[in-house]
């Protein structure tokens, strides 16, 4: 049992967590039980009181109520490339969405509405930090998302779409299309939001916008519901 | 220039923040201005290096980059029963939705899709609170949140309607009713589910379900579009 903060077993997992670079952390026996299903490459699978010390685990734990097993894990590497070649349906792009819990649910949105994969431009929150994780609520597991430039973007071929209020009041495409969704408080980057076809959501004048999760859910609920 | 954590308003503030009872706090210029605009009534509005030493200042600031000014608000009231006589659209009720992050963002969704206010069942989180205020990005100034209880809902004539993944695929209504949200882990709780109707929000089978938030934006955003 690992009971010293020296021991580095302890340190590779605890730098996971926080670095969450090419090895990732995944909580709770049921998200690294379906993570091994999933195909992910577990390095390490510890728990509470059995190989870490209940005292060292619980520095780990990141939740309030910690679940007992840890995974460690390699780095899922998707590539944009593939994502873009998908086009039966649509492709998620965040562009610098800071917030990991708003990288998360949109990840979750985008299995739900089948999604191809989610592309992350620069400045966006890591998808595979532990907030994002817990915020997609498994979906990570079954989402391609890989990092994209706003130069792969713009030469992929597929029109972009972002949501913004100056846009057509239309349907959101259902195929061959990439939406953009930009960051909580500036929006899409003017190069994408140039490049992009604007989409308006329907909505009263008592709010300037919605939040980008919100945003997503709308289009993308509706996007599958014509497909 | 208040200068002593032991001053009586400085207290007093502080206290509004942590237990926001019958005062609330709003951060910001922008936020205090458009609140006393909107007819919440103003007990104290306080300025950073004029009203309060910044030392302390900084200690009632709830952000990371404070802003500077911090207004002292009597609670805004609203009543159940006069929301639920507002039947031109639709009404939020939501059942202990514990994150104040989604509650202030179900705020913010009733502002953008017109809904006649928010209804709070026992277990929510407080609307008032500063992260609920937050996440309704000033939302919270024009929709009427007013606590109800689950007896009230089930006695007020109108139909209830629930996100269930059992339920029928079919478009929302766009008036007379209420819109139930539930539990971030069980959702609705069963009194309300069981007498409301189910409506499914289509989807994929690669999650069980959508973040409560996800939902409101969805149901709400197409009750709107139908109206």
């Amino acid at each position: 049992m690992i009971t010293s903060r020296h021991n580095p077993r302890f340190k590779r997992i605890r730098d996971a967590i926080r670095e969450h670079a090419d090895e990732i952390v995944l909580e709770g026996p049921k998200a690294v039980a379906d993570a091994v299903a999933s195909g992910w490459k577990p390095i390490e699978i510890v728990e509470r009181d059995v190989d870490v010390s209940s005292e060292l685990f619980d520095l780990l734990a990141d939740t309030k109520s910690p679940q007992h097993t840890i995974g460690l894990f390699e780095r899922p590497r998707a590539h944009a490339t593939a994502i873009l070649a998908r086009r039966a349906t649509v492709i998620v792009a965040l562009d610098a969405v800071q917030d990991p819990g708003n990288v998360g649910t949109i990840v979750r949105l985008a299995a739900a509405f089948d999604a191809a994969g989610v592309l992350l431009l620069p400045g966006c929150a890591d998808a595979f930090g532990p907030k994002a994780i817990r915020a997609s609520v498994g979906a990570i597991l079954n989402v391609p998302v890989a990092a994209v430039t706003a130069r792969e973007l713009l030469d992929c071929g597929l029109t972009l779409y972002a949501a913004d209020a100056g846009g057509a009041c239309v349907d959101p495409p259902s195929r061959d299309a990439v939406f953009v969704f930009g960051n909580e408080g500036a929006g899409v980057s003017d190069e994408l939001a140039r490049a992009a076809q604007p989409i308006a959501i329907p909505m009263s004048a008592r709010v300037e916008s919605l939040n980008v999760a919100s945003s997503a859910a709308i289009l993308l609920s509706r996007s599958f519901s014509l497909r």
